[in-house]
């Protein structure tokens, strides 16, 4: 697909589905919303995301660590919306379809299951007709309306703080052995924040999707950009796959934030600021034109 | 995998898993059910299925009629636990990644999502290393708990009745054009059955699921089977990908359900009993030992 990107279709599916009361936020953003009543005012949260041999794992991966990734990246999704995770559904499709490696894929989920105390309550299996694996997994989760965290709710004039540090994930194997954020996500979610991504696809092209999102520009400054051993500023920016939060903070609250900061093993930084329009747009670094990890071009095979 | 079958591998993943309170059903029926605390005393169902090219259709079918099947096969697991679809997520991986094809899946999505008033609210898209297309949907759903059907809940004596006919499904395309069974399962959800399945892997099979969950054996009457044009009976039975209910009614009610039956295009046939055991052991039909679509083993590709 080399017409449109992926942000543009995205918004035109969203369009190809009738609308529901109940929807507080629909396709779009980390995770679904739904207001379905449930006590205290809470938040059902749902997301999917998937992984296949060869797209975002190599093929000597094992069943294991494949499953704990998808597991995981769905937890990043809960928690950039400030929530917590409660079930799971996976299906997963595997050729050859042998018990043992269904059964090391399976203890993936179970470690990351019991880790995070998120049941898996269902989901389907089946072979593939070639040889590889493809998984699908459904997170749900629970939020406050109050801290539920949004894309768009950057305002111009908030800093830019980023948990961890980024580029040369897939080298490095950062992308299989990551923490999903969901402690340090609840810490500020409501509190100091409202407006929350991680950083699947790239730093700068999620920070330009909260951007957008909020009709504001960012600029960052490249010298605070916490880089990962080994990775480059471009790397930093570009590579995706870190699944850090990238979260907007008043001014107001940025020095309290950075004193009361209560993960001493996770680094916490100020990289940038939103700023006025133009939407989406970028300031403060040169980017390559076309980089910036995109599922939807399938570049990182 | 040949030293274990789904059923026996499906349980020993049950255990790996946390338990929950708020779980009322979790792995191994149609759908998992969430006892959240809706209004109402409603359960939150949730199931998850997948479509994969040259296991569920052939490389030839279209991306929408794909679409279809895959929201469909999910409906009718909703149908069969006795609830209301409320809400999907999807996933799709596809390779060539195009415009024309994604575009044509999400037609497909569409058109189900607005028959049956059921909105997308989120997903992913991926490429695929080799061409094919791969696709997950989790689907939502509501049911009141006096409702609720259960593989569980048949008991000695109930009369086994089917919607529809059996067999063939494959060949004549049915199994793509069939429609989910959800205003026949609601009509005898919890009034006329609190047991009931939908057929996937074959009918006998999935009567034989059901006895073996309730602890007991079923007599089918082979004479009684309603085959679908062109099916032998061996196919009736075992073909599978039929999405037709089958559920347990008492005999004092069958009279009754006979004849208020309110869907005059729908067959509805009293094939046989549950009887006290031996458990999930089918009688009256003789079965080839292998035989039963099962997608754990892939056997129709």
């Amino acid at each position: 697909m080399r017409t449109m990107s992926e942000e543009d279709f995205i918004q035109k599916l969203a369009g190809l589905f009738p609308g529901s009361r109940d929807v507080t936020v629909g396709i779009g953003d980390d995770a679904a919303a739904l207001d379905l009543g449930l006590p205290g005012g809470m938040l059902l949260l749902a997301a999917a995301d998937q992984v296949i041999s060869r797209i975002h794992f190599t093929a000597d991966t094992s069943p294991v660590l494949a499953a704990e990734k998808l597991f995981k990246r769905n937890l990043s999704d809960i928690a950039a919306m400030g929530g917590v995770p409660t079930h799971a559904l996976v299906t997963v499709a595997m050729n050859p379809f042998e018990e043992k490696a269904l059964t090391e894929f399976h203890q993936g989920l179970s470690n990351i299951s019991n880790l995070y105390g998120v049941p898996v309550i269902g989901g389907d299996l089946s072979s593939l007709p070639e040889p590889g694996l493809t998984a699908s997994l459904t997170i749900f989760g629970k939020a406050e309306k109050e801290k539920l965290c949004l894309r768009c709710n950057a305002a111009p004039g908030d800093c830019i703080y980023v948990t961890g540090s980024f580029g040369n994930s897939f080298r490095s194997g950062r992308h299989l052995s990551f923490p999903p954020r969901l402690h340090e996500a609840r810490f500020v979610a409501g509190t100091y924040t409202s407006a929350m991504i991680d950083v699947s696809d790239g730093l700068a092209k999620d920070i330009a999707r909260m951007a957008e999102a909020s009709g504001l520009s960012a600029r960052l400054e490249p010298d605070a950009v916490p880089r990962s051993p080994g990775a480059s500023l471009e790397q930093a920016l570009c590579d995706g796959e870190d699944y850090e939060l990238v979260f907007a903070v008043s001014p107001s609250q940025a020095e309290e934030l950075e004193k009361l900061w209560p993960f001493p093993g996770v680094r916490l930084t100020r990289i940038g600021e939103f700023r006025p329009g133009p939407a989406g747009e970028i300031r403060g670094v040169s980017l390559p034109a076309d980089k910036g990890y995109d599922h939807f071009h399938g570049k990182n095979d």
